[in-house]
């Protein structure tokens, strides 16, 4: 079922971009809608989201603080799930949290010889919007992924909104704000929720940042109001690249093909081996397992779409496509995953070992899942403390120490006639002799 | 010329609303066009770069191997430039490579108890682009600015842009590139080279990340690629906000106001003072200075349309107006400005004390002068190192740690209906009974 490529192929170039190209299709009239939308909310506020919400949630509310979920509802919430869930839910968020404070960074300062100060503050973001979807794809994970890392970061207000169906809300989703600390939830969604954290509107405050995944009109919505406020990355569909040297058990690679192929059609599942008989061997532990598992459409569309079994002449070769692929997830199913580490150029998140199941990483082993897609991982980073920090530099020239700069700055401000800097600088100096 | 704002009157906090309004036009021709040209450079490569360069630079080229300029073509500019613009580049550069070093962020892991191992890996980005304008705007200050960070965070290929219409090049600017260690150098510019430098032709190599500072049309097009590449940040026109107690020369602050100003009519530039009579000092020697200045035009233009004079009840409250702006600028020129730091929670600079001019920090004191403006810096931060690294998440688990991790992992899979999630991390699980 999955496409059997050779990378000793003389095609194999050309045939392994073909099957790993995604252009996100930009449609323009989504690009319009979601315009339209966000010059609504932005103009009448909350009068425009309550009908959107009626619109496209079929959600009636006479007001929008109608559309809060006290702190009450999510505590409802959590004392409502199984002690079971409640109780992995807190493993996971406390094992989140210890790995993001590793991602605390500190403001620093130092004296250059002249005695002027040079540094730069960190502080957190103010006020932080995640968005969560709703319907089947609610996940309760993303909240603890979105939400924690602002937390540690020191965000102070956290804004959750995740639109409402219907009426319909995922308690397992409220229960993980309520442990992650959310501190206001709305039900709406979509651009129009997407507008309201970004513009603010009478009852919705306006944040600083927006994270969490969407569909098409949420990420289109995300895209429009970059630069008001900051956003997360641009995601594409959820990739795996896996790389064994035949030593795991071809059970445990297929699952974990099919971890990836069963979010969505798109997603891609690629695994490279130098050895041809195990690449035999995952394909039948692939036709042996696929009729047991739930959403086996959803794998089967997606491993034949998008999938491929790779046979590569060693593993430094595996690492090096895996290098022009920079995959989201990337499994080094080896021996001695250490030993190829340090070839890895790009990667979202690197799991080493046969051990490491990528579900784990989804989870709750502590790094966050909202990782770069799309071959983004040549410069995006997995989200983290440092997306709800920013910094400030900090200069303060002595007198002695302007004497010096000053100069230098008159002489590249005239350089680039730009007189009134120059004679900023200037003005500051000690006239010559008067040292 | 300046309007004076108190902010104890009824309507203060409405005009100033008004005066620091920034609402990027947007442009849906120049979108539009925008559009066309990255399909047409994705398409054709080459060939459409040099239509473009032609049509809009005024600039025929047999090639675009013609538009590039070599290493040697660099090292001549740096040799005829003069002693004086030559040594003060070279000190800048210098101190800002220094400074840009104690941003360098390392590589970290930690082993819970269970002996799996966590952290992430800090890697540069393999190659970046520079968009330098062209023209009167060609800024030898950007190029070390834009080069340097990613010279230090280790990027194997910078790869710079500059229009050269009709031919034209500024030398300093070549000049500064050779200084800060610029790989690459085509005379391109517009939409064009920010579609080259994202999507590569056969000559232009494709980039990891695309900065610099440019028109419409080059902001409209980094907007346009930003997922497929990363970009830096959306810039709106400078700006400078000076906190005054009264006791610096009101020639100097008159003319740091200026220096702003003189950039751009759109340009900002607002003094906060709890002094009326400092106040009345500085619009006078606004008054006394501005018709020296070669480009008071501008200037006038500037403070009339976008400038202010603010008394404010104290220190204080100048440094909470000054956290609602967010200033790209700031400036304490106070007796005291560490006294007043720790209450600054947005800026994309600080300028401490009455010597620290911000144009010290525009051109040589080491900070980056590339900055968040438009209140972007909440949550923007002034470009950096950490711009030109990415971080990969590393897990390593034990069979021992997986065996708690894959329980919690399972639960919470089931809870979210990926079950295929849920099956690969089971796997990895020993049988009941087992230990």
């Amino acid at each position: 079922m999955m496409q059997r490529l050779d990378s000793s192929a003389g095609d194999f170039d050309t045939r392994l971009a073909r099957l790993t190209a995604w252009e996100e299709e930009l449609d323009l009239e989504v690009n319009d809608t979601v315009r339209q939308v966000i010059a609504d909310i932005a103009a009448r506020g909350d009068q425009a989201l309550l009908a959107y919400t009626r619109r496209f949630d079929r959600l009636e509310a006479a007001s929008v603080a109608d559309l809060e979920v006290g702190q009450e509802r999510l505590q409802q919430a959590l004392a409502s799930i199984g002690a079971e869930q409640r109780a992995a839910l807190e493993e996971a968020a406390g094992r989140i949290r210890e790995y993001h404070q590793h991602q605390l960074q500190d403001s620093w300062q130092y004296r250059d010889a002249a005695g002027n100060l040079l540094g730069q503050r960190i502080n957190a973001l103010e006020s932080a919007g995640i968005y969560v979807p709703g319907g089947k794809a609610s996940y309760p994970s993303s909240v603890l992924m979105n939400a924690i890392p602002a937390k540690v970061a020191g965000v102070e207000t956290i804004v959750m909104v995740v639109p409402a169906p219907a009426g319909e809300l995922n308690d397992l989703v409220l229960a993980a704000a309520a442990i992650a600390g959310v501190d206001r939830v709305f039900t709406i969604g979509g651009a129009q929720a997407v507008a309201a954290l970004a513009h603010g509107t009478e009852t919705v405050p306006a944040v600083d940042k927006i994270v969490g995944p969407g569909n098409i009109y949420v990420a289109t919505a995300k895209r429009q109001v970059f630069g008001r406020v900051g956003i997360d990355m641009i995601a594409g569909p959820s990739e795996i690249l896996v790389i064994c040297d035949g030593s795991t058990d071809p059970d445990w690679v297929a699952m974990d093909l099919f971890s990836q192929a069963e979010h969505d059609e798109n997603a891609q599942s690629i695994l490279l081996c130098p050895d041809s008989d195990y690449l035999d061997a995952v394909a039948a532990s692939i036709d042996k397992l696929l009729p047991q598992m739930e959403r086996a459409d959803i794998i089967r569309a997606s491993l034949a779409g998008r999938g491929a079994l790779v046979l590569t002449r060693d593993l430094d070769e595996a690492v090096a496509i895996s290098n022009r692929l920079a995959p989201e997830h990337l499994e080094l199913s080896v021996a001695d995953p250490e030993g190829l580490l340090p070839q890895v150029r790009h990667a979202g998140a690197i799991f080493m070992g046969p051990y490491t199941s990528e579900a784990l990483g989804d989870y709750c082993a502590g790094p966050n899942h909202v990782l770069p897609t799309s071959r983004s991982a040549r410069f995006f980073s997995p989200l983290g403390v440092y997306d709800f920090q920013k910094r400030s530099s900090l200069i303060m020239c002595s007198e002695q120490g302007v004497q010096q700069l000053g100069r230098v700055a008159s002489v590249l401000a005239r350089g680039e006639s730009l007189t009134a800097h120059a004679r900023s600088a200037e003005m500051r100096l000690k006239p010559p002799g008067d040292a």
